[in-house]
């Protein structure tokens, strides 16, 4: 019995077949699309950085329905030149400084382009091999990198795996720690399950709990001040801790954060470890955005007391060159996540799983299926190697630091908290709104500034985002890399 | 204060400086990649379809750490060439009938470039305000394809939405049903939840069911057998719901499988759904694999019924042509998705937002993050149409019928349940293995089978798998759009 011959039968009956892998027209099409990006990064500066269109715009321009018979592809882009591009924002944009940094590049793209082109689908190592153990590689380098405890290195018993985002590497190492517990004190106990994280920490911590099912009383967003620059303080920590433990709660899981979306802040890793050690809660450590900064001695300290934690991620599609998604989880007992997500179904039966020499990624994740996102980080570790990853960060802390000198050198304007990366929280000072009030009321500056925020990013020329610091309205300028790129 | 000077001086500093976007180093990588992907597709027979290394093989020709300077680019695609290309198992080979089609396409791949390449990340609608309406619109379009009731459409007051793989859908879908009923009950009542399936559903379910906090001995996997091949049945359905609500539980969540793993059964989704709504539990109708095919008239049948379910997924990463990953999600009751799923963090509030006329996709799913999804399947239905998309299916179809046939006519081999779509289960008879015994033992039967299939997967020259329905351990032979590709 020969599937060739089963294929040459349905050749014949193939007026109607396409091959939509087709090699040559696969050649000629992308082609077309690189030309098309490459001129889109080229005159990028001439689009308005925030999309200026107004809610259902789309579903004006097109139809309501799938059209039936092919259209080329030169069609279909002209429409994305006409409809799409209209419709979004310019996150490549050099003037781009809103929400986060996604840091595209080259390498980053390229490496998507390799893996789609594969489609491999590595749930498990067996499934695609190098997929498995590539990403096994790229995450011990990047470790190495960060001088990360060897402990959390494949090569000293723990491990790294790249998810989507911070949502799913947070609601992993959740769900890890929920079970540690429950397997020893009950299913019941779900319920007196407790979540610590300061008020700056980011949304995807109190997302990550209602997926786990933790009570959301039993969520503890703890306030920060400006006194130490909303980070989270070891002492209201314990104090939380110890409350909850006198109504017979059970404290599970702290977040702390270094980079806070809203002003960058870092908590203090270590000293909230020992802290939370005492009283047997996971420790992770979120530092979606500014984590990559460590791979700079210089700014390695902010993640000094790392040693206490139990699982720290990082998002190399915002500040790491890598184009979404690619989320790099470490965790030092592999066994816990395992022990949570793991499903062993006898369709993914195989050999290799029951040799227990392989990673299969599939349970340390929520998903089943799983792109090559290893691809993308290789990529962007090579192309650009160490020194220069190092420089980029460099280059846009320093240009977050000028611009941070322009505001201290125009009294019409203040910084709001102290920089510590690529990020300036700055907004127009209250003497500056209340020329005619002695005392000008915080509302009304606060007022001033959001509308000032909205008519800047109204223009088009540039684009940035807002936050609020203690009652504070800051304007946001997140430096990336894009912003550097129309300059050199 | 001018952004532009600031970056001016940045750039007399700049020694150091590359640009990680440069359009015309972009445009010179972009096609070189562009080629060796074509060249890939090309010869990508050449390759055994199932990787032959061993666990380990690659670190052993990988550097164990990052390189500090560049490498060029070439130098890295011939690491890809050498060391990676041996390490994956060629998922669009035409020689690859295992697991399930991960249907790579053109389009698919195209629109993967341009969504990587713009890099926007509509978590929100204002955050790229196309990347939402489009993904509004395809799935507005792909549910008329399928002829879903309107009440799962955007018109119709549901809606559709892009996940990553089947494992997010139904893990948000039960989220929103746990939440509707513990909103009711009170959080205590969480371990009395109850989740149902047959024992065929995929494996995501289970996780899903973990990952949600249900107690795992309120995981229901209802017994199937070859008398009704394989699928669920709503009598024992039935019987499992009364028997929990005696016993004071909760029945929360039944997910019903068109076109299961291992055999491509379908469940009796109208049926079940009558029985499930008696008692108020959700339904998720589960067709990841299977879905697609019901855009052709002819198989529509298989989703008959349901009207009565309140959710519907199927991958278009799987059987229609949209590069990893792409999970289509469609809900009857969006607001049940977004009151278990939203936050509302200051950073993110906006007036779009406030004014209730946008979707806000990041309340739909577990991730705040999202890639433009919507533009892979965009660029697929268009580029090839829903006439087009309807012949490729129903080739793949008539190909595993051709496939069903040729068994059929040879005495060695039996089809071991009635095939659906275009996967075929069959094995070597007992009456073959056991030609020297009357009554073969189904023991010995199984081995022989699995040690055929490990033999014809270690020649390299054709990649299936297995799996095991009612005590018979079956090969599956599962034809996707890339086994036609090479006659074309």
């Amino acid at each position: 019995m020969d599937s060739l011959e089963a294929r040459h039968d349905l050749k014949n009956d193939s007026t109607r077949m396409l091959n939509p892998l087709d090699p040559e027209e696969f050649r000629r099409q992308g082609h077309m699309i690189i030309d098309f990006l490459a001129d889109y990064y080229k005159s990028i500066e001439k689009y308005p950085v925030q999309s200026q269109v107004e809610p259902g715009y789309l579903s004006t321009r097109l139809p309501d329905s799938a059209p039936l018979e092919p259209e080329p592809i030169e069609t279909i882009m002209q429409d994305v030149e006409n409809h799409i591009i209209p419709g979004i924002t310019h996150w490549q944009s050099p003037n781009y400084f809103a929400y986060f940094p996604a840091s595209a590049s080259i390498a980053g793209f390229l490496g998507e382009m390799v893996s789609t082109g594969f489609n491999v689908v590595g749930f498990n190592w067996v499934s695609s091999p190098a997929a498995t153990e590539l990403e096994s590689i790229v995450m011990d380098w990047f470790g190495k990198m960060l001088q990360l405890p060897t402990s959390f290195l494949f090569l000293g018993g723990g491990g790294g795996v790249l998810q989507g985002t911070t949502c799913e590497a947070i609601l992993c190492t959740l769900i890890a720690a929920r079970d540690q517990v429950l397997n020893r004190v009950g299913r019941e106990s779900i319920v007196k399950l407790v979540i610590y994280g300061s008020d700056q920490a980011h949304s995807a911590l109190q997302k990550a709990a209602q997926i786990a099912g933790i009570k959301p009383e039993n969520f503890r967003a703890i306030p920060t001040t400006k006194d130490n620059a909303f980070g989270l303080s070891p002492d209201l920590l314990e104090s939380a801790i110890l409350s909850d433990l006198v109504v017979g709660l059970i404290p599970l899981f702290l977040c702390a954060t270094v980079g806070t979306t809203s002003s960058t802040t870092v908590d203090p890793v270590g000293l909230l470890s020992n802290v939370a050690k005492r009283y047997g809660v996971w420790v992770h450590i979120d530092a979606a955005l500014a984590g990559s900064a460590c791979i700079c001695p210089e700014f390695r300290h902010f993640i000094d007391g790392i040693e206490g934690a139990n699982s720290f991620s990082l998002n190399a599609h915002k500040w790491f060159f890598t184009n979404l998604d690619c989320c790099c989880l470490w965790v030092k007992d592999p066994n816990a996540l395992i022990k949570a997500l793991s499903t062993n179904p006898e369709y993914l039966r195989n050999k290799a799983t029951e040799s227990n020499q392989v990673v299969d990624y599939k349970d340390w994740q929520v998903q089943l299926s799983r792109r090559f996102r290893a691809m993308k980080l290789w990529l962007v570790l090579r192309s650009y190697g160490v020194v220069n990853l190092q420089n980029l960060i460099r280059s846009h802390v320093d240009m977050a630091k000028h611009f941070e000198g322009l505001v201290g050198m125009d009294k019409r304007f203040e910084v709001v908290v102290a920089r510590n990366f690529a990020m300036v929280c700055f907004r127009v000072s209250p003497s500056a709104v209340g020329d005619c009030l002695k005392s000008c009321d915080e509302k009304i500056v606060n007022e001033f500034n959001r509308d000032l925020l909205v008519s800047i990013n109204g223009t088009g020329r540039v684009y940035m985002t807002h936050g609020v610091l203690g009652g504070v309205y800051v304007i946001r300028f997140s430096v990336d890399d894009s912003s550097i790129a129309s300059v050199s």
